[in-house]
């Protein structure tokens, strides 16, 4: 069902250009552009067909669009929000992908003249190890969180669009404030990469050798990019050592219980872990 | 390729299961016989064809063998060896699969009245988080590790004889000493456990909501039994306690990282993590 006339998607890699194959094979919008620092990105986003037209000249890109889509790393996310305002037409929607929200959003809502343009942050919870737009999937997102948050300066107009969208993407929309995306994240997402960069960062080449599933899957989002991971890190910091902290004593009560040979302390922390973990089977694979 | 004519396999679960159906498969025995303490796991048994008889008889199960597989958890391992060797035959082979060596080998050495019987210890390290015969796969040791301990004590023909069993099921066979063995998992795979363990018991309940696939694939490990895995835990304590430090020293290095706010220090070592995962890519998955 067609909501847009216009899209522009600033950034056309894994997520990007997912969105692009989403947006196409929903007919959310009349027409898909993307928007490009790279031609030969430009290049395989065409051959994949994640967009219907792309430019490297933002201007050129972003006008007449009803809504932009700004996929870059979280970094530089503010910095080309007040570059786009410049040329994105009166009424236009800009939301973004990135992975941490006060960062980006806080930045955002202080640009001067934000008073014909309307910016709702998003943040849909797919994605993979790998980068790239030749890693894209139409249905990426189909069934997986996608959180989209509301502040004292959101358009309720604006926000309603920007939660359609979502939702004509087969994501499951919720929405928060921008702190309490970050609360979240932190742990279910940010924790949990800097666990699985810590054990294959800890262990001995030699060791590889006997790596089974166990392993593999315990630190397979330690192969994603550590540019775009130090940016969300570093732009959620707070959030992530205090959840770095909570992990800490858990995982000390665990081997506390094993220094004390303690089989009875041990069974219960692992079965209180494991119920966590069983009560997600079931729910719908992102 | 008939390595023996008869298999016994004591406990019929995941593992002593995915054994029988991959002897049958590969034709490695004339016949597998399991053992078994429940009616009702010899019934599903029976019904997954993953052996060809069974009998909760232990005298009558092992009577003949020449080959003997305890597929048990590691703690009831040393004590169903003691019984077992006063049913087997002369020249018998048994071998074991489980997580730790040291601790199960060492116990089974001292066993009075060995001079008949031949034990050499096994740990072919595929696996999942379910448990049971119904998860049984005919290839799931293909193309993975499977270490065999040697120590003083170890004949050198039964050794060849339980390497090449191995092989026939397709796994790629190590040989080491039980210590060196529990050293490289406890790294490998049993602190992959516990971290994932921690990160699942950590997790507030209704962050769970959030939860995509990098938390999904970096705890899946912790759906695992909590009774085998404390056994597995506390039989290699020493070692994983070591493990446990060698890993909080790199998350230490990497949460201290962020709050310096240092993006170049936090780079270095994500890339360093990366580096070491992505070079599995590529291996035979097990």
């Amino acid at each position: 069902m067609r909501q847009f006339n216009k899209i522009a998607i600033i950034g056309v890699g894994l997520i990007g250009g997912s969105i692009g194959l989403a947006i196409k094979r929903n007919r959310v919008a009349g027409k898909v552009m993307g928007i490009f620092r790279r031609r030969s990105t430009l290049r395989r986003a065409l051959r994949f067909k994640a967009i219907d037209k792309g430019t490297m000249d933002l201007k050129e890109g972003v006008k007449g669009a009803d809504l932009i889509i700004i996929a870059t790393p979280v970094s530089s996310i503010p910095a080309l929000f007040r570059e786009l305002i410049k040329h994105a037409k009166r009424g236009a929607i800009v939301t973004d992908v990135g992975s941490t929200k006060s960062w980006i959003v806080d930045r955002i809502e202080k640009t001067p003249g934000l008073s014909s343009i309307f910016f709702v942050g998003s943040h849909p919870m797919a994605g993979s190890e790998h980068s790239g737009v030749e890693f894209a999937k139409e249905d990426l997102f189909k069934g997986s969180p996608c959180i989209v948050t509301r502040t004292k300066k959101t358009n309720k107009r604006a926000l309603s669009k920007v939660i359609n969208f979502w939702k004509a993407l087969g994501t499951k929309v919720e929405v928060m404030s921008p702190a309490r995306h970050d609360r979240s994240v932190s742990i279910i997402s940010h924790l949990p990469h800097i666990v699985a960069f810590s054990l294959a960062g800890a262990v001995p080449k030699k060791e590889l050798l006997y790596a089974a599933e166990g392993f593999k899957d315990t630190t397979r989002v330690a192969s994603s990019d550590p540019l775009l991971w130090s940016d969300i890190f570093l732009t959620n910091r707070e959030e992530l050592l205090r959840s770095a902290r909570i992990f800490e004593r858990y995982f000390k009560k665990l081997t506390s219980a094993l220094s004390k040979d303690s089989r009875l302390r041990l069974v219960r922390l692992l079965k209180g872990a494991k119920a966590k973990r069983d009560s997600l089977t079931g729910q719908v694979s992102a």
